[in-house]
C-alpha cells in the first residue's frame, strides 16, 4: 500500500476494541483511532453481573485495557467520552463530539468499523421506570450505580424483570448478597433457550432458595417501594433491576443511509460489510443469520462478535472469512445449576415447521459411585426422519457444559444420531461415563428414530394418571413406597416375567422407572411379547418430580406424585 | 426365527455383561448364559483404584449387578466361578470348569461372546515378582488385597511401578492415605499420550507433591522392603504395586484356532466377529484399528469396550454397524491436575511420517477475572499442509476434558483448523472465555499453518539460552523482575516501538512473553518492520518455567531463569 490505511472504529467494547487490535496485526502502520462514548474502553460486558457479588472484587477488574494500554501496547488510539454523532459517506469522514469539552470535529477514515453494541431496554410504557431506584445493567457505570445503591440505602427486597441471560446473572449474584428477590418474566418460563420441560428444574431451584419466581406476569408500573403487576399485585422491592432485553444503537448507522432490518439491526453481508463497502458493522448491532434456517437472527452474545470483528479486519486486508451464521451456544450459572444448550429448542422448531423428536435422558453426570456425581438432565434435539443433531440442552448440579460443547461441535459437523453415538469422548471416572452421556442420548434417539419403542414426555404424563392410565412403576418395591404416580401399578423389572398375567393386552401400558434404563428394558420386553401399545414415559420419575413440583407449589393444585424424591 | 438363539458369553465383566444386556434387549427369548472364572460379574473395572482412598467407600459399590440381578432383570444366566476351558468349533460347544465343584460340563451355543479381556503383566524376569508384597491393580480381588494389606501392614513406602493410566490413578489414591511414593518408569514420561513438554508439567505435580520419580529406569528386583533399579538404586518400599500394562487373555481363542495378532490379541472383522463367524470377540483381548491411520492397534478403554459389544449384538441380530476404529481419547485426575487428550501426538505423527506442526498455548480455563479461573495448557496437533485436526493435549487445574471432547468429535466430522476456528461453543465467565480455548488454539494453528508468523518450541530454548541468542522478554518490567530467562532482553510490548534501535536486523530475534499473546504482537509488529528472522517462543515464560523446573530440580543443572513463578 502506497497509503497507510486510516481506520475509525465507533465503540470500544468487545466487538470494536478486537477489530482494532486485530487490524493492528495485520498492518502495523494503519492509524487506528476509536472513539467511544462512554469513560471505557475494552471492559469484560460478560463479567459486569459478577462485580454485584464481589465474586469480581473491583469493577477495576472489568476493565481489561485502557486507552493507554492501546496507545502503548497496540499504537492504536482510544478516546472516551467521544461520540461520532453523524457519518459524511461521501467525504468519509465523521463527525465526533467530545463529550468532555463539549466541541466537536472531523475525522477522516479509509475504512469505518461500527461497533455501537445495544442498549438495555427500558420501556416507558411503565410507570416509574426512569425512577433513581431502578436500574438496567449494561455497563461498568450501570453496575457500579447500583452496587452503590444497594450499600448506601436500606435496600430489603430486590424485584428482577426480565428473567433472560442477563436477568438470571444478576440474580445469582444478588442472591449470593442475602437479599430477598423477586423475579418478574412475561413469559411463562425462564430463559427460554431451554424447553419448558427442562426449565421447571430452574423453576424449582429458584423456589427452594426463597426466590418469588412471577411467570407470565407483566410490570404495570413501579413504585418507591413495589413493582405493581398489570394483575394488580404489588411485590415489594426497594431496588428494581430491568433485564428486559437490549435494542441495538443503529440511529447513526440509519441516519447515514445504511440499510437497516425491520429489528432496527444493521444489515451486513458475508464479509460484515454494510451497504457502504467502506463501512463495516459488527457485534451486538448487526442483524445476522441463523446458521440452520439462513435467516435473518440476532444475538447479543460475545462469542460471535469476537469472529465477527476478526472477520471484518480479515476483509480490508483482502483476506477470505467465513461466515456460517449462527447456532446459538450458551451456558450460565444459575444458583446450584449449571445450564447450557445450543442450537434449536422444540418451540424454534415447531414455530419452523421442521419435522423433530429428542431424547431425553438423566444419567449420572460421572460415574455415580464416584464422591459429587450429580443428576445430569439431557435433552438432545433431532431431525426427522434425517436423524441429523438440531440442538441440546443440558442442566446438572455437576457437568453439564461440556456434553452441549461437543453437540455444539456435532452441529456445525452436520451430524446425525449415528455420528454421534459413535463419537469416542474422554472418560474417567471423575469426568464422565464409559458411555458418555452425548453416545447415550444418541442411542436413546436412533431407538426414537427407527421406531424401537414408543414414548410419552413428562409434559403427558398428568393426563394420562387423571385418565386413569395403566401406568407400571418399573421401579424396585422400597423405591415405589418412597413415592410414586398416584395409581400406578409397581411391577419391578426384576419381577416382571412372573406378572405378566397383571399387564393387560387390550389397553396402553405406560411405563417408567428412576431414569427410564429399566422401562426401557422392560418395554422392549413386552412389544416382544406381544404388547403392541407400550410406552416408555420419558425422563421417567426423576424427570416427573421435576417436571411437576414447581407448580403444585405455586398453584396448590392436587400433586400427581404421593410425595416428591429428587435423589 | 423357529427356534430361540442360545447365546453364550465368555466373561462377565464390561464386554461380556453389556453384549449380553443388549441381546436381550434385542432377544427376549434368547437363551443366554455368561461364564465369569473371577467370583463377580458386571463390575467398575474404572472404578477400582479409587477403592484405596476410599473415595468409592466400599468394595461392594464397585459390583454394578450380581448374577441375581442378572437373572431377575434380564433373564440371564450368570455363572461366576466358571471356566471355558475349551472351544468345540465343530460342535458348537463350550466345555466349562466350575471352579466351586471342580466338575466339567458341555453347553452348546448358536453364538459364542469372546469377552475374556487382559491380565496384568507380571515380568518374571523381575526377582521377587511372586512376593506377597507385591501387587497387581486389576480386578475387585486385586485392591482388596492390597488395601488389606495396607491396613494390616505397616506400610510406610510404596513404590508403583508403570507410569501409565492404571500407575498414576493407583498413585493418585494411594497418595490420599499420606504414604511415601515412588514411582517408577522404564520411559522418559509419565503418561505417554502425552507429549514430552506438557509431561513435565506433571512431573513439576508429582515433584511438588512429594512423590519421588524415577523416569528411565527398569526394576532389577524387588526385595521385601525395597525395589531395585537396574541401576543398583535401592527404593524403600514395604508394597509394591505393578502397573506394567496388560496382556490379552487370548489363550482360549488361539486354542480354538481362531486367528490371532502377533501381539496376541484376538482378530475380529467389521462386526466384531473372529475368524470363525459364530464366534465373536469384543473388549480388551481384540486387536482393532486406528482411526487415522486404519493400522491395527489395542486400546483397553472402556469406552470403545461398550460399543463394541452392542455392534456385535447388533451384527447376530442382523443389524448394520459402524466400525470407523479407536482415536484413543482419554482423561485422568492426577493430584491437582486434570488432565486429557485425544488423536495423535508427536510420537506418534514422528513414527508415522505424518507431516503435523502444532499451535501451544496456556489461556485461562476460564475468564480471568472469574475466582477459581486456572491456566490450561493445550496443544493443538493438526497435519501439514491440510491444516486438518489430528490431536489435542490438556492439562489444568481448572476444566481441561471439556476443551479435548470437542476436539474428539472436531476429528470424527474431519474438521481442519478453519472449522475450528469458527466453531460456535457455549459461554459464561463461570465456565469459559468468548474466545473459546479451542477457538484460540485454531486461531494460533492458522497463523502457523499460514506462515504468518515463525516459532519455536519450548523444548528448543535451553539451547538458545546457553548459545546466547538474542531473546526478548516482551512482559511488564515488574514481570521480568520476578524472573526471566538468563541473558533475555526486557523490552515490554508497551515500549518496542520506541526502542526499535535496540532490536538487531542482522540475527534471529526470539520473542516471549507470559503467555504468547504480547510476543505475538510483537512479533507481526517487527515482521511489518522489516525483520525477517522473528520468532515466537511457544508456550512463553509460564510453559518454559513448567518445562524446566524438574529436571532442574532432579538433575541439580544449571537453570535458564533466574527463579520460577508458575502464575
Amino acid at each position: 500500500m502506497s497509503k497507510h490505511n486510516k481506520i475509525v472504529v465507533v465503540g470500544g467494547c468487545a466487538g470494536g476494541a478486537s477489530t482494532a487490535a486485530r487490524i493492528r496485526r495485520l498492518d502495523e502502520f494503519a492509524e487506528i483511532t476509536i472513539f467511544e462514548k462512554g469513560p471505557y474502553v475494552s471492559y469484560s460486558n460478560c463479567g459486569i453481573p459478577f462485580y454485584l457479588s464481589g465474586q469480581v472484587a473491583s469493577s477495576e477488574n472489568l476493565l481489561l485495557m485502557t486507552p493507554e494500554n492501546f496507545d502503548q501496547q497496540y499504537n492504536i488510539q482510544a478516546k472516551v467520552n467521544h461520540e461520532v454523532v453523524e457519518i459524511d459517506r461521501k467525504n468519509k469522514t465523521v463527525k465526533v463530539l467530545n463529550h468532555e469539552t463539549g466541541e466537536s470535529f472531523q475525522e477522516s477514515y479509509d475504512y469505518l468499523i461500527l461497533a455501537p453494541g445495544a442498549r438495555a431496554l427500558k420501556p416507558q410504557s411503565i410507570q416509574g421506570v426512569d425512577s433513581d431506584h431502578v436500574f438496567t445493567i449494561k455497563t461498568v457505570p450501570d453496575v457500579r450505580k447500583l452496587a452503590d445503591y444497594l450499600s448506601d440505602h436500606d435496600v430489603k427486597d430486590v424485584a428482577v424483570v426480565g428473567a433472560g441471560f442477563i436477568g438470571l446473572e444478576v440474580l445469582d449474584n444478588l442472591h449470593q448478597l442475602g437479599l430477598n428477590l423477586s423475579l418478574i418474566e412475561a413469559a411463562d418460563q425462564v430463559l427460554t433457550p431451554i424447553d419448558e420441560d427442562l426449565a421447571q428444574i430452574l423453576h424449582r431451584s429458584l423456589y427452594d432458595h426463597g426466590i418469588k419466581l412471577y411467570l407470565g406476569h407483566n410490570v404495570q408500573k413501579i413504585e418507591s417501594d413495589a413493582v405493581v403487576l398489570e394483575s394488580g399485585a404489588s411485590i415489594p422491592a426497594q431496588a428494581v433491576v430491568l433485564a428486559l432485553g437490549v435494542a441495538p444503537n443503529s440511529d447513526l448507522a440509519s441516519q447515514a443511509g445504511l440499510a437497516i432490518s425491520e429489528t432496527g439491526h444493521i444489515v451486513t453481508n458475508h464479509h460484515y460489510q454494510t451497504t457502504d463497502p467502506y463501512i463495516y458493522a459488527v457485534g451486538d448491532a448487526i442483524e445476522i443469520n441463523d446458521y440452520l434456517t439462513g435467516k435473518p437472527r440476532t444475538l447479543a452474545l460475545a462469542g460471535p462478535a469476537q469472529w465477527q470483528a476478526r472477520a471484518a479486519a480479515d476483509h480490508i486486508y483482502g483476506r477470505t472469512v467465513q461466515n456460517k451464521g449462527v447456532q446459538g451456544s450458551l451456558s450460565i450459572k444459575l444458583l446450584n445449576y449449571n445450564v447450557a444448550s445450543t442450537g434449536y429448542n422444540e418451540k424454534f422448531l415447531q414455530a419452523e415447521g421442521i419435522p423433530y423428536d429428542f431424547a431425553y435422558i438423566i444419567p449420572k453426570d460421572r460415574v455415580g459411585l464416584m464422591p459429587g456425581s450429580k443428576n445430569l438432565f439431557f435433552k438432545l434435539l433431532f431431525a426427522k426422519p434425517s436423524g441429523k443433531i438440531l440442538g441440546a440442552q443440558a442442566i446438572s448440579e455437576g457437568d453439564a457444559v461440556k456434553r452441549v460443547d461437543v453437540v455444539a461441535t456435532a452441529i456445525r459437523a452436520g451430524f446425525d444420531l449415528e455420528d454421534l453415538k459413535n463419537l469416542e469422548l474422554t472418560y474417567s471416572p471423575h469426568f464422565g461415563t464409559a458411555k458418555d452421556p452425548v453416545n447415550h442420548a444418541a442411542l436413546v434417539g436412533l431407538n426414537i428414530l427407527n421406531g424401537e419403542f414408543k414414548k410419552v414426555p413428562v409434559t403427558a404424563v398428568r393426563k394420562l394418571v387423571e385418565e386413569g392410565a395403566f401406568i407400571i412403576d418399573a421401579r424396585e418395591e422400597d423405591e415405589y413406597e418412597l413415592s410414586h404416580l398416584k395409581g400406578a401399578k409397581n411391577i419391578p423389572l426384576s419381577q416382571f416375567r412372573q406378572r405378566l398375567d397383571e399387564i393387560p393386552h387390550d389397553q396402553p401400558v405406560y411405563i417408567h422407572c428412576r431414569s427410564s434404563q429399566r422401562s426401557y428394558n422392560m418395554v422392549r420386553a413386552l412389544e416382544q411379547r406381544g404388547y403392541s401399545n407400550v410406552y416408555n414415559i420419558d425422563g421417567s420419575y426423576l424427570g416427573l418430580s421435576e417436571y411437576e413440583y414447581y407448580r403444585d407449589q405455586v398453584t396448590g393444585r392436587k400433586s400427581i406424585l404421593t410425595a416428591y424424591n429428587f435423589d
